[in-house]
């Protein structure tokens, strides 16, 4: 994914990841991008269903842009701002907390920071 | 509709259009936009109903994209420019030159010119 809002802090920025946080960050990470993309090839496929008027082929393609925009800036893999990142994801109900079962507590100690 | 490729004659650009003619561009100009319109919400429809990965959506965005830009370069209302705006209408299939029956023929010469 492209470009990001997220900086990392000097906190999160030197958290050490083993393998096997890694994978269980990315098995999470990519679950919730799956949701998400889930949630907007559903709602394209309706939008593009109820298409009666020129105008609402526009609507669409707005929408897709910024679906497009959002998903790039939300998804960050990177480390550093990884705890900042899953926070963000579990607020918009694209993870729980569950998902994230096996990551170390310092990692868990600032995702819940960023709740 | 915003921008143009079309850059008036000085043959066109004289051209006088008398009410009915005026009339009769009108009626042809928005039923060919009509059916440009309804290919591309048709095709909208069936690349939405057939969308699986991810990166389809951004297929069906970039489509969407460049049929707005297609339509607003293409379907230009300006007097001085109409017959070359006919005639690529008619190369295009979204028009017949018997949509255009009631134009003088100052004006269809120009349009047959640029077939």
């Amino acid at each position: 994914m492209a470009s990001s809002v997220v900086k990392p802090n000097p906190f999160t920025r030197d958290l050490k990841w083993s393998g096997t946080e890694k994978m269980i960050a990315k098995r999470a990470f990519d679950l919730a991008l799956q949701r998400e993309f889930d949630a907007v090839i559903r709602n394209t496929k309706k939008m593009a269903s109820k298409i009666e008027k020129n105008t609402d082929l526009w609507k669409l393609e707005s929408y897709l842009t910024r679906s497009r925009r959002k998903i790039d800036r939300q998804f960050d893999w990177r480390y550093s701002v990884l705890p900042e990142v899953f926070a963000g994801l579990i607020r918009k109900g694209l993870l729980r907390e569950e998902d994230l079962q096996g990551l170390g507590d310092d990692k868990l100690k600032y995702i819940r920071l960023y709740l």
